[in-house]
């Protein structure tokens, strides 16, 4: 049984964050500093994420398959800007079976490494490609500040790996995946993200180039919420993985590498949530339906539980993920309460009238009030639910993309980027260049997001809003997470 | 592409094995040894495992959460038998972000530790129970003679964890789970486990009653197939998990823990495998029927690819998981072998004459030779080929059920037992004490594998088969992996 309440969103935002996490019963701290537990109404909903990129991925012609969770130290070491990257990140094992190790071990911080050793292997011909890969797995980058699902030491995650013959392919395939992101964060998790390629300061450590989709938490911080990554040849060269191409010459494969993790339930929370909790998309909700019965007396009782178990049967055997909630000791405003909190998208009341009047009440959690309450037939309760939940999963996207869109400002001054991006978004000219981007950060602690894919004045250029040189493209700058 | 032919089963067991798992494309060593890579042929038989016990958890109420991969080293030190048990077997993080740690992280083993402090947090009170959750997960026992999916020193897992408000409660959920694990066995992996309770001397460190399903392998070694634990209130008094019951009294909880890992991969390949490679049960196989095409001229081609393309598409419609091997630069021959290695239990050929004729040759991975083989109409062919499969399934089972009461012998006398447990499994009347354990160990390499649930003779007793003291049940004694 959850507490009920939290502190407001506009008092505390990062307060109200942890409150909805626990209070909702996503997740708790664990004993070791870092790492969290995921509860079983948290994992239900990362499953969710998995299960709608899963079957993305396969439509897109990947195969799962799994890696060591240990990587020799000397393997992070062989791609340079790589291995500085992550290695202030690293846990490393150095005792085995109670015997120092001579080799430690390094708890795997991401797999382009070890993966790149088995392409290597299992890459001969240009027959063998594209090989397109993605494990499913834990990976730990040392982090003491820990933020439930937005930072933490051990998280759980997809990693694509994939090997071409051609630059364009590897480049192509990037582009895709991050598309495929978006198409999941947009359509499931209705969260309008933006993606775009990120700064040269922004990369990832070993990538030529890095994508990644953004999304506007309630706060209006930025969340970068999937990167994708061109890797070039730069892994390919420092594990070896070549092709015997048309000609039966030897190649260089182009590789790429793209992620997700459970950060995207911390994204889920802070686009839609408020102050009486989660707000879920119906596609991703453990919980679509809760069915709460209202009576008084033990007359009332037989009928009304009868009503209940009547219209909750449909609604399942409909395919629908329903809950009753039929605690006795607990009073149906305390229930409303609890599944508000835990962001339920639809709620169906049923009393001793709705018996008599064969209807029932429904109550939606994207609407709050008497404005999102009506009172329906039984009859034909499954098509009414369907579509209602069809229509909350477009007004949460709505909703999202509204205020997102209040909140993001093309600004034409440096003056105007510093004021915009204390509070809100800035697009801004932008010549990429790396003491622009630390200006910047040091003056206002935003950071540059991403070049848009969609740039939002395509073919022209402008003056960078920082230094003044012309710039082909604009960029999006924000305080992130 | 597979490379064909394996070492014979006759002439080397462990090698062939190795050939199989290999050649099959089902995992391979990787640059740490004693980790293996799954591959995606392998993952994919992986998940049709995970698919099919997930379901049947979540049936009996179970629900998956995530704890962290690291535990505190002072944690497993709490319960004397645990530690003891798992000592050995640990990998240990001794340095993270750079710095030595002041308290090393163990790697997880198995989770009772983490999880009994999350427990101990989670239940208040009667109405908290059970709390029924699993988790699955990679764990890390320190090993460096790996055998792939056998003993490996990470290994892919689920372990349930569940607490009770009475030792009763906890028992029937330890058999349930233990009927599980047995249904799935039986009934998806079409191997016909035994269930049991092990002596005390294979107990789980740190249970009261430990229980397994054991399976026999094609060289008549035994294999643990998966473990249920009573653990009584042992980690229940170390983790302080209490809840107050109907009289507010405080009242430690009693805990049970179960798991299944990737071993069961190697049960299937050495359940069913033969000297062509493996033979995999239609409930789990990732290709269920492969479609080979066949013809020599371009002019062959065109009809032939149009039936083969309206065919798979039919089955495919049909839910059922389906591969076209269109591979242009390989007989039909090597197709075959592939195929038959890789144990897709039904191939469909389809060449010009069947064309003609509106049928296709149907070839059974379980039955060899012509004897596996018919001709049918495309007519009707989605039902043919959904009783085949049906076929196929029940008859990998009855043929491990007839190569296992094969070799069973019920043995009276010490003598015999050493003989049997040479080469077969030998069940005899056993008092369970650790010094007739041990004997038989030492001098045979045998060890108890189980008592099973179902005693052959019910109600009798007879002298134990190493002391002669008088034994209430009998236990199947076998060399085992």
């Amino acid at each position: 049984m959850s507490q009920q309440g939290v502190t407001p969103q506009s008092e505390d935002f990062a307060r109200w964050y942890t409150d909805v996490v626990q209070k909702a019963d996503l997740a708790d701290y664990s004993p070791v500093r870092g790492c969290m537990i995921i509860k079983p109404y948290g994992y239900e909903l990362w499953e969710g994420v998995k299960a709608g990129l899963d079957r993305r991925f396969k439509a897109t012609g990947h195969q799962n398959a799994y890696f060591p969770l240990f990587i020799p130290e000397s393997f992070l070491k062989r791609e340079a800007e790589h291995v500085e990257g992550f290695s202030p990140e690293l846990a490393v094992v150095t005792i085995g079976g109670g015997k120092e190790l001579e080799e430690p071990l390094v708890v795997r911080p991401t797999s382009e490494t070890i993966i790149g050793w088995a392409f290597q292997k299992w890459i001969q011909s240009h027959r063998d490609l594209p090989l397109l890969i993605n494990q499913w797995a834990n990976v730990v980058r040392w982090e003491l500040r820990t933020r439930l699902f937005l930072r933490t030491m051990e998280f759980l995650w997809q990693e694509g790996h994939t090997a071409h013959a051609t630059h364009e392919e590897a480049e192509a395939e990037t582009l895709q995946m991050l598309g495929v992101y978006e198409d999941f964060a947009v359509n499931d998790a209705a969260i309008p993200v933006i993606p775009g390629r990120k700064s040269d300061q922004e990369r990832f450590a070993g990538a030529v180039f890095s994508y990644s989709i953004e999304a506007m938490m309630r706060d209006r911080k930025a969340l970068q919420a999937g990167t994708s990554h061109d890797l070039g040849q730069n892994f390919a060269r420092a594990f070896d993985i070549r092709y015997t191409d048309e000609n039966n010459e030897l190649q260089y494969c182009w590789t790429t590498s793209w992620g997700l993790s459970t950060r995207m339930v911390g994204a889920i929370v802070m686009t839609h949530g408020d102050d009486k909790g989660l707000r879920l998309p119906p596609r991703l909700a453990p919980i679509q339906v809760v069915v709460v019965p209202i009576y008084r007396t033990a007359e009332e009782q037989g009928p009304v539980m009868d009503a209940v178990n009547r219209v909750s049967t449909a609604l399942r055997e409909a395919g629908l993920r329903v809950h009753v909630d039929a605690r006795a000791n607990l009073s149906p405003g305390f229930k409303f309460n609890d599944w508000e909190m835990r962001g339920v998208p639809l709620r169906v009341e049923i009393g001793p009238k709705d018996v008599a009047n064969h209807t029932v009440a429904l109550a939606r959690r994207d609407i709050a009030g008497r404005e999102g309450k009506q009172f329906v037939p039984q009859a034909g309760l499954v098509e009414t639910v369907r579509a209602l939940l069809d229509d909350i999963q477009a007004s949460l996207l709505r909703q999202a993309t509204e205020f997102r869109d209040q909140h993001l400002h093309e600004v034409r001054s440096y003056a105007e980027l510093v004021e915009v991006v204390d509070d809100e978004w800035a697009l801004a000219w932008f010549c990429g260049g790396a003491a622009c981007e630390a200006k910047i950060k040091d003056e206002t602690q935003a950071t540059s997001r991403c070049f848009p894919l969609k740039q939002p004045h395509p073919g022209e250029s402008g003056p960078c809003v920082v230094c003044g040189q012309p710039a082909r493209e604009m960029a999006y700058f924000a305080k992130a997470y």
